[in-house]
């Protein structure tokens, strides 16, 4: 089902995305029947998720309100929360965008890659500007997270001040001295705040999240102590990270070559627009590179994750044209093992180790800290806040369920504090909160050009394909008489090794021939029933020999 | 190639796996053309071998050696240590393989299992008991581990004394008071060590592994405090733990259900041979439980990995017949998040809090330790034994390495300190150290009942239709004119919705058409090169139009 217009000054709440996953983060507040999107993020697939590339969300449940949408706002340029707008911007009804100053030039370059330059309108906000959408007043207040140029969101609604803390952390010392705006946050508190929407991604962890100054200090330790060339690697978004890194080698005198695609355009565009302080003439190609003693070499990459393609792996492997590591040389991976990627990076790491190079990454040295606020700052937030009503975002449901529980703690009745999944719609108001219907989300899939056509059934027969590979059966049969005019012929992929397999596959060509002697008795009209009277014998054969269940596709023939 | 025999006082070392990896441990050890094997494990599949049920070492390296195999030697009763016997043991030859009682029990069951009883000839060795095995004397040593009856090896050869420390830590309280025998370590280093292979697992961890018994008093400490069902999930193999857990239920009054095929099996073994120690009356079963009131079941369960089949993932999908999860139950995942499988775990403890469970894990709680001794533990195992040479074992790549390191920091001569990956034999004497010729080891998989015939080639499809599906083209042709009698007709499986995409999927037979029209023109005889064109053809149009590579398999008929 879809969204019913909402009318009186009740707000209304409907995740789509993000509740209950990390990423995909996308939400609407609804009041006088006028929408506001905050986000409009994108997920990387998970493991199930075989050959898909990207995951956007499912806004289905928008469709025929999109005349209604006033606004889409971001509040910092991650992936997750402005990934999807390429493949949604027109399904959205091309509404205005507002974002920061960095967050939109990132969108930019993301539109560029997908032809779309030009389409979008782009309107660039500054913290504590506040911008009239609709029947919504929307105040930008600074946030500090591993992006530069990130923000939260206070929003006055009919209904009251709605606060979104977007992704922050409460860096009290962080690299261009961009603190979240506490200030902010408690003049919301004392104007009264109707409902808390705040990140939950860091909830199960305790005390306060390190400054990002911390990793700027590891790399002035390491450094110095590095003889050979240092390769470091992280995300290309993370700009402060960059900045430290840059210093670090400038202390040192080393000499930076930036490479991996996104590394370079983010780099690019982060100096163009004043958030990276680079000196030109620290910055060398791979020509000057190659001039250079090693010693005096530093080179910043992507793939930190152990992404098969990435340059980084690509170099680990011995695979890569112009970048080789040697025994000496220091590599350090500057970012998280993202769940999921654990194996892959350590991959990465035992290959690095086989060239001689000493690694540094999260578990032996301090060359990583979170972008995410933990529970004391949580807390801190809360305490100024003092909303009316929280509802937890950005996280997993446990975090969600934790987060929950961490209000409840600092005073907040039960039922104040609300866990919610995407598609749950909750209209709030000073009366009270009520729960609608649950309305159609989830994730759309894109794989190469194709949005939203790979579906559940696909994704099933390509993960049984990968389990036990497929078996095809090919038969022509005489349509009047029956007999078998070619076959039964088998082709198999990622089952059995064919050559070595020819009397095995003989075996099973036995089994249909079988099959067809007791059917030809009888007349054969049922092609479909043949199939799967082929199929099912297959199955018993394969599974009583060696116990594997291939796909089978058997193809009948009439001639 | 394989293992020349080896004559005169050198002692060669053939690692058969386990350096380089977790998983797979099987060492070699020859004198006086004599070949004693240590431990003989498996590994559980990593996700890039889709479909593989299990990995087993590869011995080729040993054919035709058998004869010289005096006996099979093991640590201690982890499947990465026992699991590839069944597998294996005949192609050794049938030695005589040694063992402590709960190791040798718990292969007598994996055995049963392969319907291989009373194939192995089996003998039980008590710790400071010694053996003559060949040109070898064995003496097992305790060494305290995550398993019950862990043992270390001290093996005298005519090169000299070879101290394996097996899996270990050093727990000053374990839970059976069977610590490490550092006495006897202490001893055979005033005997002269030759050399030392240690366990490398836990060397990026700094200062020394928790006792097991810290886990009894998280049990302790959270039972109490539970008010509904308790579930546990750890390995069934640690029995320390099961004790403890059973410990802490009989102290709050729970009644204990064992639950999952492996938990039942090693329960029932480690009670009938005393390793364990649960009153009858407190085990019940599942009738027992629908009778009692929830606050005083406790459940112990397999599956605190996610394995997708597992009863306790099948409790959180709701999907079990006799067990379910409600709201105030409390379960607790009494393990480690093993790399790799993260995503599984923590997809499980986000169902748990769904059904409205409170969830205690890893990264909560202290509810696991590690079974492998950290830093602190190893200096002082080196120091105590003060080996002439050292090859650590047990670890990743970057493990051994740093292992490596840690050796010579304690003073070790840099060429003493020997990292070695599976197949790279050393001979080690008093004159020194000679690497010989790499043989070939790595990895057979095994998948349903065929070992080994899965290789790398049937990998690669299968991860190619994993990740883009399948496309079968059917053209049946006649085989003088060369004119189409039937087709081409397309089927496909994970590739694009069938149903959905029959105008797409004309627009591909078209393309075929088109290719053959013009092939037709000159006589066609070659059919291996019409399916090459035809593959080309379809690649070309797919990646033109949805940019997906899907696996084409082009099947051309002559009639």
């Amino acid at each position: 089902m879809t969204l019913e217009p909402l009318h009186g000054d009740a707000l209304r709440l409907l995740p789509l995305g993000g509740l209950g996953e990390i990423g995909l983060n996308m939400m609407a507040l609804e009041c006088d029947g006028q929408i506001l999107i905050i986000d409009c993020g994108l997920m990387f697939p998970e493991a199930y998720m075989m050959g898909i590339d990207l995951v956007i969300p499912d806004i289905g449940a928008l469709d025929g309100r999109t005349a209604d949408i006033c606004a889409l706002v971001l509040t910092h340029g991650h992936e997750d929360h402005i990934g999807a707008i390429p493949f949604l911007l027109e399904r959205l009804g091309n509404p205005p965008i507002y974002g920061t100053g960095l967050t939109l030039a990132l969108l930019k370059n993301k539109l560029l890659e997908h032809r779309l330059e030009g389409r979008a309108d782009l309107h660039r906000v500054v913290p504590r500007q506040e911008v009239e959408l609709g029947s919504f007043r929307v105040e930008f207040f600074r946030a500090a997270h591993s992006i530069v140029d990130g923000a939260g969101l206070a929003i006055r609604t009919p209904a009251g001040l709605v606060v979104h803390t977007g992704d922050f952390k409460l860096d009290q010392t962080p690299v261009d001295g961009e603190r979240t705006d506490l200030t902010r946050l408690a003049a919301y508190g004392e104007e009264g705040v109707l409902l808390l929407l705040a990140d939950s991604t860091n909830v199960e962890r305790p005390g306060i999240t390190l400054s990002e100054r911390v990793v700027g200090e590891a790399f002035a330790a390491i450094l110095p102590t590095c003889t050979g060339k240092v390769i470091v690697a992280t995300f290309s978004s993370n700009i402060h990270r960059i900045q430290q890194v840059a210093d670090a080698a400038c202390a040192v005198g080393r000499k930076i070559l930036v490479n991996g695609r996104s590394m370079v355009a983010n780099i690019a565009i982060a100096r163009q627009l004043g958030y990276l302080a680079i000196p030109d003439d620290t910055l060398i190609d791979l020509r000057q590179m190659r001039d250079l003693p090693k010693e005096e070499v530093l080179i910043i990459t992507t793939g930190s994750q152990g992404e098969p393609m990435s340059s980084l792996v690509r170099i680990a492997m011995d695979d890569h044209k112009q970048i080789e590591v040697d025994p000496g040389d220091t590599v350090i991976l500057s970012s998280k093992f993202i769940p999921g990627n654990e194996k892959a990076i350590t991959t990465l790491i035992n290959h690095l180790y086989r060239r001689g190079a000493e690694v540094h990454y999260e578990t032996t040295s301090e060359i990583h800290v979170s972008g995410h606020a933990s529970q004391e700052e949580l807390k801190l937030v809360h305490s100024l806040v003092r909303p009316r009503y929280f509802v937890p975002v950005h996280g997993e449901y446990r975090h969600l369920v934790k987060h929950a529980a961490l209000a409840r703690s600092m005073g907040m009745a039960e039922e104040h504090a609300v866990v919610l999944e995407n598609g749950m719609p909750l209209l709030v108001s000073e009366n009270g909160l009520r729960r609608e219907e649950r309305v159609n989300t989830g994730r759309v899939f894109i794989d190469g050009k194709g949005v939203g056509d790979v579906g559940v059934m696909e994704l099933r027969d390509r993960s049984h394909l990968a389990n036990h590979g497929l078996v095809v059966v090919l038969l022509a049969l005489n349509q009047e008489s029956g007999a078998i005019v070619y076959g039964p012929e088998l082709f198999t992929k990622g089952f059995v090794p064919e050559e070595e397999s020819q009397e095995f596959l003989e075996e099973a060509k036995e089994v249909v021939r079988q099959l067809l002697a007791e059917h030809s008795r009888e007349a054969m009209t049922e092609w479909e029933e043949l199939r799967v009277e082929v199929r099912k014998a297959l199955r018993r054969f394969f599974n009583r020999t060696i116990q594997r269940r291939p796909l089978i596709l058997p193809v009948v023939l009439e001639l």
